[in-house]
């Protein structure tokens, strides 16, 4: 595989080592039942998750905000490594099928593909999200979108999660 | 791997028997040597081409018009099956990364999956290429830009190559 590496100008990343072993937080990636939990900073919630944990295979999720409106988003895995890192974009949905056109031009958007790394440091993990975009706008419209705020919020509800509810393997 | 089926609302597809062993297809298809010689319906040439056959990987070609103007064409493979099967995006570039909006909306274009499959029958090949698209519109453009003669026309010069200059395995 070839992953293209972080470029300030036109990317964002989040790493962080958290007090949760690695196989947990896989799970709470790659568990409906368990990203549902997390996924969303609150008040805003994921009504809903479709994960199919192969290349090609869907990432589908629905958020609802605190005022009821629903906003699927759909995504397509590009690489699964069990455990240690995984691969999305929302530039195809699944089966590798080209997104809609309307995302960009509607509302002025982006495309982006995660790439979230996980690695062991005693029973901690060194977490790392990387967010690619095309280009500086893509990157600066993420980031006035809150980012840092945003995946950093979602990463202290993944670890609340993991700890409440994931405490053994 | 997680692949689209076709669907002939959103999709065009050209298959053919061609009188070329399916290994030499292969090879006309991932080197870049051979590719410059068919890819382009002459008398449009390929005058460039980048191919880091792994998922994640370069595909990046550069046609020329009849008039001299150049135009490249950047994508990311996405599953490689030796011999098998070739899936590449326009929608990332290398390394997994979002392609950038202008090609959608300075000229109404549309992102484009392709699929190339493999079959051998005796010593032929039936070749299949499917191109996915994201809704009927980015289908009915490709149409009308002249996707069944131009990549019909693309695999004639492909077979004619193969015969002249991989006779041999």
């Amino acid at each position: 595989m070839n992953l293209a590496s972080f470029n300030p100008e036109t990317d964002l990343m989040l790493e962080r080592l958290v007090d949760v072993p690695r196989d947990r937080v896989w799970r709470a990636w790659t568990e409906p039942k368990h990203l549902m939990r997390w996924f969303c900073p609150r008040p805003w919630t994921t009504v809903a998750c479709e994960i199919d944990l192969r290349p090609g295979g869907a990432f589908n999720t629905t958020m609802r905000s605190p005022d009821g409106q629903e906003f699927p988003n759909l995504g397509c895995y590009l690489a699964v490594i069990p455990g240690e890192r995984l691969v999305w974009t929302d530039a195809l949905t699944a089966g590798f099928r080209p997104s809609g056109r309307g995302y960009l031009t509607n509302d002025g958007g982006f495309y982006l593909t995660a790439v979230i790394s996980l690695e062991s440091v005693g029973t901690q993990t060194r977490y790392t999200a990387l967010a690619l975009h095309a280009d500086r706008s893509g990157r600066d419209k993420h980031a006035e979108m809150g980012f840092a705020e945003g995946w950093g919020t979602a990463l202290d509800q993944l670890v609340e999660h993991c700890r409440a509810e994931l405490p053994y393997g």
